[in-house]
C-alpha cells in the first residue's frame, strides 16, 4: 500500500516541535506533505512565502517529506493529494479536544481521510509557535526550540520592529 | 514501505468500537495484529482463548488483520513482530491522559515503535467493554454494541451465573 | 408547577445542536425561551435581528418556545422572565468549565436561578456556530448542520463578500 | 406539564451534596426519586436498608421527594416511574466524563429518558461518600459534610470496627 | 532561609482572588513581589499605573508584600529579584494546562525559578478578572468580588464610558 | 520565617519523580518531611518498613530531608510536625482534580495547613510508582526510572515470586 499523509498548519513559524511529528510520520508513511494553511492566523508574524521557505530550509533531507500551501477546506486539498491520513501532533488535553472536534467535523465532511494523532518528543511538550515568537518578542534565547534558520528570521522579524 | 500496526487490548470481549478502529488501521496499514494481553485485566469475563476466538470470528473477511496473543511487555511483542507502529482508540480525555502516558513510557522502553491514536466513530464515544458487560449483566439489549458471536456469548455467560 | 427556562446563547446562527437541545429542553420545561444576546460576540456574521428571524423561522412549529433579545445580565432577563432555570448545552470538557464558572457566578449574582446543562445528540458533538461559520467561508457543504433557511443565508453573505 | 425526575446513586451514605442536588430538582420539577442502587458498589459500608433509612431521614420535610431502591438498568426503572429526567449533581472534569458516557449509554437505551446534570453549592466540590467514609474512618470530623443521623451511623459503623 | 516570591499577572483590575493567593504566598515566603506586567493584555481596562496603585491599596498591610512592574521575560524579572519561586493561582483544568505550559517553558529559560501552584479559597473558584470586568460592565454588583477601591474604580470607568 | 512541608505519599516503592519533586522542594522550605502513609495503598508491594528504608536511601545527604511514617489524616500529621505546607507532584490533569479535592478537603479540615503543587522534570511526566511496578513484573528495564536500591530490590521482589 502507497500511504500519503498531510501534516496541516499555519507553521509560523515551524518548530522543533512540528519537525518531531514530521520526523515520526516520516517513519509509518511514504510520502508527508506538510501543509501550510495560507489563513490559517488572523495576523501571521510571517507571510506565507515566509512561511514556506523556512518549512522548506527546515525539512531539507527529509526523505519522502515536501512543503505546500493551501487554502480551503482541509478535506479537499488531501483529496486532492490522494492522502489517505491527516497527521496531528498533540501535547495537551486542551489540544486533544480542539483536534477531536476539527477531525470529527472533516470525517463528516469526507469519510475517507482519517485523522491520526502522534505525541512530539515529551521535552517539546510546551512548546508551540506561539510561544516561541512571545520569548522571541521579549528577547529570550529560542536556539532550542526552532531550526538555526528560523530563530534567524525571528531575530530580524523582531530587530526591524 | 511495508508498515506493520499492534492494536493492544484486553478484548473482554471485543466491541463494535474495536472493530470500527481496526477497519481504519487497515486503511492505512498493510498488516494489524489485533494483539489480546493474557493479563490485561485482573478478572476477565471471558477465558484468554474465547477472547481470541471471538475476535477471530469478528474480523474474518478484514483484509490484512490477524488476532493474536501476547504476555509481557507491549513493546517487546511489536518488536518481535517487526511493527513500526503501536494503534490505539480515543474517545475521551480520560483515556487520553492515561493513553498518552503509556505512550511515552513505551517510547522511553522503545523509541523505534511508534504509538498513534485513531478516534472510533462518534456512536461509539460511550462503548467499552466494561460497559457493555454492565448493561448485559442486567439484561440489557447490547446488540448494537457487539458483533452477533459476542452477543450469544455475553448471553451464554450471564445465564450460566 | 410551571416551569420556564431560558436557552441564552449567540445564535450566530441557530445550529441544529441549537434546535436539539430546545427540543430536549421542551420535554420538560412548560416555557423555553431563546434568549439571544445583542453583544454576545465582538463581530457576529448575523446582525441580531437577522439571528432572531433565523432562529423564528428555525423553532416554529415547537410547542412552548419564544424567541427573544436580551442584554444586561443574563440573570437579570431570566428574573424578568421569571424563569428558575437557565439551559445550555455541554458537548466537551473544554465547554463544561467555561459553562461551569459561568453558571457559579450566575448562582452568586442570583441564587434563584437554577442553570442546568444537557447533551446534545452525540452526532452534533462537533458543531457550533463558528465551525459551521469556517466551513461555509471556505465553500465547504453544511446543510447536514443548519436548518435550510440558515443554510440559504450562510450562502448569501459569502457570495456578497 | 407534570415533570418526574430521579436521582440515583449508591448514597452510602447520603452527603450534604446530595441533599443539596435534591433540593435543587425539587425547584424545577413536581417529584423527585431518590433512587437507591442495590448493587452500586462492590462493598458497601451500609446495606441497602440503612443507606435507605440514613436517605429516608435526611429528606424528611423536602416538597416532593420519596427515597426508592432499584436494581438493573436505570432506564427501565426510571421509565416505571414513568420519569422524564435522570438528575445527576456534577463536580469535575472527572465525574463528567464517567456521567457523560453514562447518560449517552443510557439515551441509547431508552431515548425517551433525558439526563440533566446540576451543580452542587461550590463548598461541596470536594465532597464524595467515599471521602466523608474515609474521614470519617481516621477520625475526622464529617458534622459539616454530613445530616446528623449520617453521622452518628458513620461512628457507630467505625466504633464497632 | 530567606524565601522570595514573584507572583505575576496582568492584575487588570486586582480581585479578591488574586488577594487570598497572595495571603497564602505570606504564610511561607519572607517576601511575595506582586508583579504586574505591563503588557500582559491586548488592550487592557486600566493603565498599569492604575492597576499599581489598586494593588497597591489592596495589599496595605500585608506582612512582606511589595507591588512592582515588570516587561520582558518573567524569568529575568525573577532573577534581577533573587527570588526562587514563581507563584500561581490555580482554579480550573484549563488554567492548569497553560499554567503548567508557561511553568515549563520557564523551567527551560532558566531552571534556578521554581514555580508553584496555590489554590484560592473554593469560593473564588469562578472568579476571573475578565468575569468581574463583564459584570461590572454590565451594571451588576461586584462588591463582594474586589476591594472597595476596585469596585469603586471600576464604576467610574464604566459610567464615563 | 522556619518553613517546614510535608511530602506525603505511599512510596511503593520512591521514584526518581519523587525525588526530583523533594530536591525542588529543599530549595524553598527548610525542613521536608517524606512522610509516608502505612496505609496508602490496600495492597502494597512493599512493607512500610521497606519503603521507608529505600527512601532513606534515596534521600540521603539532600539537606533539610527526612523519612517518616504516619497513618491517621494527614492534616494532623502536618500539624504535629508543625508544617505549614504539603507539598505534592502534578503531572497530569487527571492527577490535578483528585490532588484538588485532597487539598481542598484537607484545607476544611484545618485551614492553617497550605497545600501545594510543584512540577516534577519534563521526563517524568509518564513516571509512577504503579508504572515501575509493572514494567518491572514484566521483566522490563527501570533503571532510568528509580535509585539503585530500589531497582535491586524490584528485582529481588519479582525473581522471589
Amino acid at each position: 500500500m502507497q500511504t500519503i499523509a498531510v501534516y496541516p498548519g499555519s507553521f509560523d513559524p515551524i518548530t522543533n516541535g512540528h519537525l518531531d511529528v514530521i520526523q515520526r510520520a516520516t517513519q509509518m508513511f511514504d510520502r508527508v506533505w506538510v501543509a501550510i494553511a495560507r489563513n490559517g492566523e488572523k495576523l501571521p508574524l510571517f507571510t506565507v512565502e515566509e512561511r514556506v521557505a523556512l518549512a522548506k530550509t527546515a525539512v531539507r533531507g527529509m526523505r519522502g517529506v515536501a512543503v505546500d500551501v493551501f487554502d480551503g477546506l482541509l478535506v479537499r486539498y488531501a483529496r486532492r493529494q490522494k492522502a489517505q491520513v491527516v497527521v496531528r501532533g498533540l501535547r495537551a488535553v486542551s489540544d486533544f479536544e480542539y483536534e477531536f472536534q476539527m477531525a470529527l467535523m472533516n470525517r463528516r465532511l469526507d469519510a475517507r481521510i482519517e485523522t491520526i494523532f502522534l505525541m512530539p518528543k515529551n521535552e517539546y511538550t510546551f512548546l508551540s509557535s506561539r510561544v516561541v515568537k512571545e520569548v522571541a518578542a521579549l528577547g529570550g534565547e529560542v536556539s532550542a526550540f526552532v531550526p538555526r534558520a528560523v530563530e534567524q528570521a525571528l531575530k530580524a522579524k523582531f530587530r526591524s520592529r
